[in-house]
């Protein structure tokens, strides 16, 4: 059966650019399964499936209905056990966690200041207002002044990559010879950025590019059906 | 057979402090090997077992060496398969490389400069005049000039540790319900500074500290044989 996955899009349905969606687009096609995309703008997530969510991906897989994109990976681990394994054993899902917490405060912290006015400007009207009030809210400043120090943070981004960088001297995925789940965690971030801002992030000779690139040619150019952001 | 480590020790042979053996002595008592500790200070490493290595740790297991934490790490793991394992399967030994590189990057440049003055003058006389030359050449600066920024370093390290301690509030190990080599790799750097500084670096209510004092307690309080600089 084809499940289904409720996805983040802006005023172009077709352009779904949540970082933690794109790392369960990423798990389904790690596990072989055939889903379904539902893009759903900023204000209509409290409205899909009869209120169960907040946030996506939300995932539904028959009867079952799973949040967050980590709690996805370890159901899809665990429903699926025969398909390949998304995190390489018991030692990978907790190590997984760390990647994950890294990117958040290491990737995604300066990322978000990078491409925020992109991705405001690629919402809808409505979805303009509730993402501005909600994130000046959250951050304490209006916008524009988050944004006045992204440029800054390209810098800051390529830095704090230098762990990422040094891992790729050792084996060409995070996951080790083929990519895991924690690929897909940090692979979500630049994706985030590839497909809402036409921002250059990296310098092509740069390892991490290369790996992206990688990364973008799995599972027969997923990464790649969304075009770079113009 | 008991095996042998060569430690790294400064004018106090019993007070060994390299951050690299630490996460070795940590994996072979995860493997409960017995072994047998051979402090050696910097300038004697090259005469060990007839100039086999420049850096410790040094195992020696029979008749094989092996040089450098994790290629140990990975030794013992693959020779001692039934004792625990140290990664938890493929997915940890790549993700292990990725805590190493993170360590390396963000944690251990903080710490170097905050404790560097400290390795310093626990060094016997023969030993700090190649301390200071090849870490002065290495670093390019005399090593007080290092030590001038140390102070500031400490908020640094806090703020680098927050990947970590957003992971402690999901296990109480880094590798999840108990510890794996990931631990060793992050406990060596702070036991590093543990042994050989009095400088206060964490708060007695961060979560780090709390997992800093569990790793301390494993192995019958392995890592407190070596008692706290004061």
């Amino acid at each position: 059966m084809t499940l289904k996955l409720y996805t983040l899009c802006g005023a172009d349905t077709a352009r779904h650019f949540s970082p933690h969606v794109w790392k369960t687009v990423m798990s389904l096609h790690h596990k072989g399964l055939d889903f379904e995309e539902c893009p759903t703008p900023f204000t209509a997530i409290p409205e899909i499936e009869g209120g169960a969510t907040k946030t996506v991906p939300l995932l539904v897989d028959g009867d079952t209905m799973i949040v967050d994109s980590f709690a996805i990976a370890e159901y899809l681990e665990e429903t699926y056990p025969d398909a390949p394994s998304l995190f390489g054993g018991a030692g990978g899902v907790a190590a997984a966690r760390f990647v994950e917490r890294w990117s958040l405060t290491h990737m995604y912290v300066p990322l978000r200041s990078i491409i925020i006015m992109d991705i405001f400007n690629r919402l809808s009207e409505k979805d303009q207002a509730y993402f501005r009030s909600t994130r000046e809210v959250r951050f304490g400043k209006p916008l524009e002044e988050l944004a006045a120090g992204g440029a800054a943070q390209i810098d800051a981004l390529s830095a704090n990559l230098e762990p990422m960088r040094q891992t790729l001297s050792f084996h060409p995925f995070l996951g080790g010879e083929a990519p895991l789940f924690s690929d897909y965690i940090v692979f979500g971030g630049l994706q985030w950025a590839r497909v809402i801002s036409p921002i250059k992030l990296l310098a092509d000779d740069d390892p991490v590019s290369a790996w992206f690139e990688r990364c973008l040619d799995l599972f027969e150019g997923a990464g790649r059906k969304v075009p770079a952001a113009a």
